[in-house]
């Protein structure tokens, strides 16, 4: 359970850093290959292609930075399934060149897909009443 | 797997059930002690008595129903742990007596708690923008 706490700390490090270069292939490449977005606002989505271009769409709006913090890990002895509930921030830069923080939730299903641990399902939602 | 899914399908039917009653108590009884809710549009909640509010709050505001509809349920053999992914509809009442509904996913964490599958961890967003 630590190892699989560290790994998904690792990969949520990683998520960060390759969304704050801008790379949303290395975004979607975190993900297994049928994993589901469940992002607010929009049907469920599935697969690379569309989740790397959901993230691009999310870069294009403005968004600049996504930090993920895990809260708390769920798995059984062996299993090769994970589940993460987390808080994120998403720091957005306004047209005007203004920056604001989105804070949110979310739950992630983790998958060791062939020795790596990699987002399966992905879901959050905000804090703040839209 | 099949035992898991089919325990899952018929603790939605209750839910569904328990709701449109009306019966905020019985739908935080489908819970654990510890489970976590996290609805948009409000922080992360924990525990029987929040979860019992939250819900008494939503049939308040007018949500006579809720349903659920499983897609799918992954969990590794032998473990205490489920994760569902689905799609919801909340029926909503407005004060003219309008029915409206409300579509959306969610995802949530089962865990067999002393034989029983119950809730453990329930976030989800809506598919329309806000």
């Amino acid at each position: 359970m630590e190892e699989i706490r560290e790994t998904i700390k690792n990969t949520n490090l990683k998520f960060a850093e390759v969304f704050q270069r801008g790379d949303a292939a290395a975004v979607a490449a975190l993900y297994t290959a049928d994993a589901r977005l469940l992002p607010p606002g929009a049907p469920m989505m599935s697969g690379t292609e569309a989740i790397r271009a959901f993230w691009q769409g999310a870069m294009n709006l403005g968004i600049k930075e996504a930090t993920l913090e895990s809260i708390d890990v769920e798995s059984s002895d062996g299993s090769d399934l994970a589940t993460e509930i987390g808080k994120f921030t998403l720091s957005m830069e306004t047209r005007g060149g203004e920056r604001v923080a989105q804070m949110g939730k979310y739950v992630v299903l983790w998958k060791n897909d062939a020795g790596v641990w990699k987002l399966h399902a992905d879901i959050w939602n905000t804090n703040a009443p839209a």
